[in-house]
């Protein structure tokens, strides 16, 4: 879902339309907060209720007091009509607050969503083309699995490239483990089996991917999560990626190797849009 | 050095008053920035070239273009007169960017020179009272040693305590190392020997820190990089944090562990100094 070069986003800041948030704010002195990227389809954002429990979920492990559902639905309903096709950001942090990394005792959070309309040409629709990045992801057990706004490890993944022809970029931990994408979640069919990576360590735990592994096991199909790494990997007959812009995607080459046929990521993307 | 309660800060943003900074901004979405904290005294920042120069290492080692010390300089001149006694933070992102973790091809950064007026009642004068932060520092060394804007870390770290009575928390890495304290770098003296933390996998290299090994090895004293572990530096003779706001302070007490008397603290705090 790439922007509309030009377009500009509309942007609601703790429901109020702007486009600017106080310098003050801890999301940008210290990353101090949580954030969600949703697809637009059909004027509506995608797996909005997945994309609310999984920020309650990571703000309740940073302490973060998330606001009610009741609340981020009242801002979507301020953002309407939405654009057919695009992207959402919902973004919060933990606000304002007196210099230094000591959280506020009573924090006010900031909201921020932001919608860019789109036409959906950020990834291919058949075979992604893979690399291996060279950065490593770094373990911390207690921010693994958060999409949290400390992203440099992404941004400096992303940096590694400018081919046009490389869809995403692979990311391994220090131990040479197969984690994630740069933007994605990764899962293999191996012998019969769907692995995907563990993210007890390090990496971005996304709503597509839970999703896919509770549609999966609903399905009578479990998803084992393992460590692995790239000769695993390679050795996979099937490589596929999830986010919740793109769903699910096959991987269509890596280097070298090459996987020329669709086998179970068409049924799996089934369960994903079910 | 404590903001006043009630105090607002002054703020620059990319040289004019300001306090809003774009919600587009990447410092904001993905921490993708770093910055400075100075100790304002006599009106004026102190260490403000040792500053620049770590600003600019710690840009290019995220690839971020650094703006001349001339339009850093200008940027001071425009928050003129500055208090007394204060704090100055100087923040430098990779600006705004279209979504996603890719750095923009020609971003322009943003600056952002925050001071707050102070009175330099942060840290006490006389001996620093420690605990041991429960978090452990994750490794990664493409970002050791910087002080970026990703700073979870720190800010779990400083949410574990609430006593008044602790001025500092000490951190540990994943095997058990000391690194830093969580907004100082350390020193002990041990056995006629001063160390302080190698940093090549986490923590920040403080421009007090840097300060200090250099005039210290000027004196013909040589830092010794290393690592140890919390039994070591219970073992120490002398243990001291360094900071830009508090520059060297003395350990007086960790748990049941005292240390009554300052050894080589004062001699090291004239170098700092000099």
């Amino acid at each position: 879902m790439a922007a509309q070069p030009g377009v500009l986003p509309r942007i609601l800041i703790n429901g109020l339309a702007a486009t600017r948030i106080a310098a003050l704010d801890r999301g940008l002195n210290y990353g101090d907060g949580v954030f969600r990227t949703l697809r637009i389809a059909d004027g509506r954002p995608r797996w909005w209720s997945d994309h609310l429990a999984k920020l309650a979920e990571d703000c309740n492990r940073l302490g973060l007091d998330c606001p009610d559902a009741t609340v981020l639905d009242r801002d979507l309903a301020r953002l309407e009509p939405l654009p057919a096709s695009g992207v959402l950001r919902l973004t919060l942090t933990r606000g304002e607050g007196p210099r230094g990394y000591r959280p506020p005792i009573s924090p006010r959070c900031t909201r921020i969503l932001t919608c860019w309309p789109g036409d959906g040409a950020e990834y291919p629709r058949e075979g992604l083309t893979l690399r291996v990045c060279q950065l490593r992801l770094g373990p911390q057990p207690a921010l693994a699995g958060i999409k949290h706004l400390n992203r440099l490890e992404n941004v400096l993944a992303r940096a590694e490239w400018n081919d046009p022809a490389i869809d995403e970029g692979i990311l391994l931990d220090h131990s040479g483990r197969v984690v994630c994408g740069v933007s994605s979640n990764l899962f293999l069919w191996r012998n019969g089996r769907l692995q995907t990576p563990s993210l007890e360590q390090c990496g971005v735990a996304g709503v597509a991917r839970a999703r896919l592994m509770r549609r999966a096991a609903a399905e009578g199909l479990t998803v084992e999560e393992a460590d692995f790494d790239l000769a695993a990997l390679l050795d996979a007959d099937e490589v596929m990626l999830t986010n919740s812009l793109m769903g699910l995607r096959r991987v269509a080459r890596l280097g070298d190797k090459t996987w020329p046929q669709p086998l179970v990521g068409p049924r799996l993307a089934g369960f994903l849009d079910a």
